[in-house]
């Protein structure tokens, strides 16, 4: 049976030991073991050829991005990544090899993060995608969520931002024979579990900025109930970025969106040390801005004055 | 947002409170407190346009089916389903009616086996696909796998086989006005969660035979490391099957697949008490066959001669 055969091609890079793992692949289900105390934190992603990733692509990019967008997640929950799921719609035209790249790039990131492959499903279909469920496990009370911030919090962010849309644009007139950071954003995004994993003694909030910086703060402080002041010349872009996107450097750092950094909102007593934290961890981190009463979002200047906000707050595949 | 107000539309129907529900859908990740003392159980399938159903499926029958067989794996392992996942991708061309029927079939079958949507993807998409992760829960004593038949255990199986098979087929010729049984196991398929949920107690190893019973038998006698023996008159077969196929329903009941029956091997002392919980439970249930030693599956007529195995053992969607 073909299918079979595909079946294990694809799992074959995959290490098949991993923490409370008690069946994986090759059952009906998986079975795994939750530590006692903790919550089990759980999110599905999906890649869509031509939506999400285009010719440009490699297959170890493509598996790669796959699982890091759904482990990004799990990073600004708090949580630790333990195992996933994968669902892969496969046309007839993706050859043997062309899958067991694919396979060996999500395989690698899967090794480097210790989570472990429980289980999948593959699918014949007219277009490649790859639907992952990502799980993991948080302590109570380290969970992090998008309610919570007050007035008063400060917003930090990991990383820098706009990065990963300048690399599209990049890779729009074809993929260039030297991978920048900007492409290295767009391309093979690194979830941020390091800093998510102890984010929770810290923060309040928290939200991955993957829709874009204006629009993920949008949905933060609407669940919060909370408006923000976000500072333009705090905001941080990479030199790659000022470079060569110019004058269109901020609007990508706050709306171009697949940046896979983590938003926090940080009582100010605790910032300092959460800073620290980020520090020892190795992670680029930075205060943008902060938590305010009402709602709204405000985009300040560094003489104070409000800037306008652009029309599209973020990244919208359907929009286009 | 266009992405946003779609999400919205398609989760409406969908009950939020569910047992263990700390966060669903509109958070980063869901998070959900399982039970102390139980392993997760975990599954993911999906479904795609034009390879898993086609224009004669009404969108309520698609959203149904899209749970139904992410379900019944876990009924298979012997779990208590709680919470699920849903990756949709969503052509454009499917309008809000379409997507909000579509919910409203999947949203009824959820409300009656109490599991409870935490968390879904939505993406553009050329086709239409339902990518759906289902979780549950089981006692470790109680947990079925594919593996621990043993010789001289009996093979029981619910319901009957070969419908799923006929629907397709009838479905063919586009759809009939009356939805017949054999149309119903193919448009919506009812998992067997309750016969499940309680086979830990009686059963050796159990899979769900959607793939062709003569298939997943061979899966299961795989995992065990033993042989079968099925009894060709045994296989329940309906009216409908028997009048509609005739000399092809056998062959249909043994390979057709996408029939969502339980599979068990069953140790001989504890067939009549399994076999009576069944009835307990409607469920109709039957004997096949038993566990042999050795390798291999043999088909046997009444007059206990072996019978030709079919060239293709399950439904291969990659076979066509």
């Amino acid at each position: 049976m073909i299918e079979f055969r595909r079946i294990d091609l694809f799992t074959r890079p995959f290490e098949e030991d991993g923490v409370g793992v008690v069946a994986g692949p090759g059952d009906d289900c998986a079975l795994t073991s939750p530590r006692p105390g903790t919550l089990l934190v759980s999110k599905v992603d999906e890649l869509v050829e031509g939506v999400h990733f285009g010719p440009a692509f490699r297959p170890e990019e493509i598996g790669h991005k796959a699982l890091a967008v759904a482990l990004s997640d799990l990073g600004a929950a708090g949580a630790i990544p333990r195992w996933f799921l994968v669902a892969l719609g496969l046309p007839d035209r993706i050859d043997d090899r062309f899958l067991a790249r694919m396979a060996k790039g999500m395989a690698a990131l899967a090794s480097r993060c210790r989570v472990t492959l429980i289980g999948g499903n593959l699918s014949r279909a007219g277009e490649l995608s790859l639907a992952v469920t990502t799980l993991g496990e948080v302590r109570p009370e380290a969970a992090l969520r998008r309610s919570g911030a007050e007035p008063g919090d400060e917003l930090w962010i990991t990383g820098t931002l706009g990065g990963a849309a300048l690399g599209l644009r990049l890779l729009a007139a074809g993929r260039p024979r030297r991978i920048t950071p900007a492409l290295r954003a767009q391309l093979t995004p690194e979830p941020r579990l390091a800093i998510g994993a102890i984010a929770g003694r810290y923060a309040r909030a928290a939200i991955d900025v993957s829709d874009g910086l204006l629009q993920d703060l949008g949905h933060l402080c609407d669940r919060s109930g909370v408006g923000a002041r976000v500072d333009a010349a705090a905001i941080p872009l990479s030199r790659e970025l000022l470079r060569r996107a110019g004058g269109d450097a901020l609007r990508l750092a706050l709306t171009g969106g697949e940046d896979y950094e983590l938003l926090f909102a940080v009582p100010r007593a605790k910032a300092a040390s959460f800073r620290r934290a980020a520090d020892r961890a190795g992670v680029p981190f930075t205060r943008i801005g902060a938590i305010e009463a009402g709602g709204g979002i405000r985009v300040v200047g560094p003489d104070g004055r409000e800037l306008p906000l652009p029309a599209r707050r973020g990244w919208d595949h359907w929009a286009g």
